[in-house]
């Protein structure tokens, strides 16, 4: 198990007096362990005494593929047939005054059915020092993260071509989706979006049949999930020519975009990095038409802590990676979000998604 | 509101003494009123009171939707800076007794925050009820599986050509969930599972970069989601020429297949059920390689209840869907597994997936 991250979770046992943590949520378990699955109802969890090796529980069906990918060398097993809450109890120390569970993830019938068979009187939540280990990405998670830009920016790349005035929303979607497995990711991180003309002035719209149309944005909202962790990004292109306003809203966007990269460094305020955006699209005269938020944190999940919006007085520290992703809606005119997924490094800014931002004209 | 249901769940309150219900899994909310939608971290609930309307809570975003698709007609709503559990407060019935919740459903988290705001002091657990009503299926549930299970076989039978010694899992992947979308299905009911020769002998393996090679098996296990409702199915397949020691596990594994469908009907106990296709692997001398149990239920669920496995005493009736997938994983020579769906009827059985299942040379 990776040790510095073990050191957090042991300094977070000493503090609140747990003698040990129960990790169950999966994505937790592959962040500590390197073993990913989905046990889908059966139990997995991984623990981690205060002292001693830490022990990962799993179906018996998913032995192998533990002992292959986990870096934690004990492995218990449970069959459909066993009460895994007791092979839980001989995983947990002796005679335990509190154990600390994820209680944003456990049910309320998992964690009854768990207090049944364990003579613990406490216990107590692990979601903080989990969601701050998390905030500061490793060097490992950062290259990860890259790869995934580095797909999405591929997958973009090789559909493009195949953007034409007539063909829909959906079918876009379809190729874009069918490159994402194609070029070794998982497949989308979350639910690619494709929105022309109109559509695009929806922040969270959904692609359908509507036909690309000259004249008009055509926006792309996407990502992949690759190795455990993600990419999302946002360029949008003009269908042909387009017209002065349109232009207008693009370079406003995109000037909004790069100044608050600009702004990105340590100790920068979170509520101060979403003004300088803002203003920028202000001054222009759109400020209304930005409704949303200037990003997230991301990492093994699309949306992580920070929440990069005005009222976020946290500040930007060294390892953090999050999206800047300014937007314009215009109900009549269509919206234009441009979103680049950034790394704080010891000096600054590292920008982790390299496409071109400069207004393209495709389609024609 | 669906009558028969909603008569179901006043028994269940009379029964338990409750004077009301709180569903929350969005699946449950959608079999009781026909709206369906993910609210992420958001609240969302249907209040079932014993006497009186029942009371639809959504985020204020979603009240268009619900207000067009709910069946429930008395709807409230929510802002992100409304505590939702105030407003459900406000729905219940005054001085509580006990309320029914979806323990298996609800994370402990949101239920602490949830009883620091009711004044309820008893709080039972409503998954029982809704397991029933959900185990037997209607007609018109029966007729969306049987769409599900046409869409995934249509997807492999277009699929099957593009396979290619040479190909990729990942690329097969790929076809087949394009496939999925462009004929008609919302998209994969789970993550689609391509794993060839080593790989195969992995019950829960991920598909990867590994080239499809001669002499191998090539497991599919996958499904798709279309109008609400699941299919789940696995066929394995020889990649050319395949020896006499993978020839007897594929026909071993089939035997015990045909052999569960067999023993099929109403009154059957499913632990019984299990042991016929178990006893027909373990008298090849395979009996340690079937792993995991003979099959789950399924609906609008890829696994629903029940759980087809040797401590389940329950018994089969009339209605009940649910998989039949004995398989063999021989760590030097691969994995088969052949799965099924099928309904139990008033006299035996219907198989809802029909693709063929004799050992079938592909790839080459």
């Amino acid at each position: 198990m990776d040790q510095s991250r073990l050191t957090k979770l042991r300094s977070f046992m000493e503090e609140q007096q747990v003698e040990a943590i129960l990790v169950t949520l999966p994505m937790h378990v592959y962040y500590l362990t390197g073993f990913y699955t989905d046990p889908h109802e059966r139990f997995m969890g991984l623990v981690i005494p205060a002292e001693g090796e830490p022990v990962l529980i799993v179906p018996a069906l998913d032995r192998n593929a533990a002992e292959a990918a986990s870096s934690v060398q004990k492995i218990m097993t449970h069959t459909d047939t066993d009460n895994p809450y007791l092979i839980l109890k001989q995983a947990l120390p002796q005679n335990m005054k509190s154990l600390a569970v994820e209680k944003s993830h456990l049910t309320v019938s998992t964690y009854e059915a768990m207090v049944k068979e364990l003579d613990v009187p406490t216990y107590v939540d692990v979601e903080e020092p989990l969601r701050q280990m998390r905030l500061v990405k490793s060097v490992d998670e950062v290259a990860r993260i890259k790869r995934a830009c580095e797909t999405i920016e591929e997958v973009l790349r090789q559909c493009l071509p195949k953007v034409k005035v007539g063909v829909t929303e959906a079918e876009i979607v379809a190729e874009l989706e069918f490159l994402m497995k194609k070029l070794g990711s998982q497949g989308p991180s979350f639910s690619t979006m494709v929105l022309s003309g109109p559509n695009s002035a929806l922040p969270h719209g959904k692609p359908g049949s509507r036909k690309i149309a000259g004249g008009e944005f055509l926006l792309f909202d996407m990502g992949v999930l690759q190795d455990g962790y993600i990419s999302d990004i946002t360029r949008t292109f003009a269908i042909g020519e387009i017209n002065d306003k349109q232009k207008d809203v693009y370079e406003t966007v995109l000037a909004a975009n790069l100044a608050a990269i600009e702004a990105t460094r340590p100790g920068v305020v979170l509520a101060d990095l979403d003004q300088v955006a803002r203003q920028v699209i202000a001054n222009k005269g759109y400020g209304e038409y930005f409704s949303h938020r200037l990003g997230h944190g991301m990492g093994m999940d699309v949306h992580e802590y920070p929440s990069v919006h005005g009222a976020n007085q946290d500040k930007l520290v060294s390892g953090m990676v999050f999206t800047i992703e300014p937007g314009i809606y215009l109900p009549e005119v269509g919206g234009v979000r441009i979103e680049d997924d950034v790394l704080v490094t010891d000096t600054g800014v590292e920008i982790l998604t390299s496409y071109p931002k400069e207004l393209q004209i495709i389609g024609v």
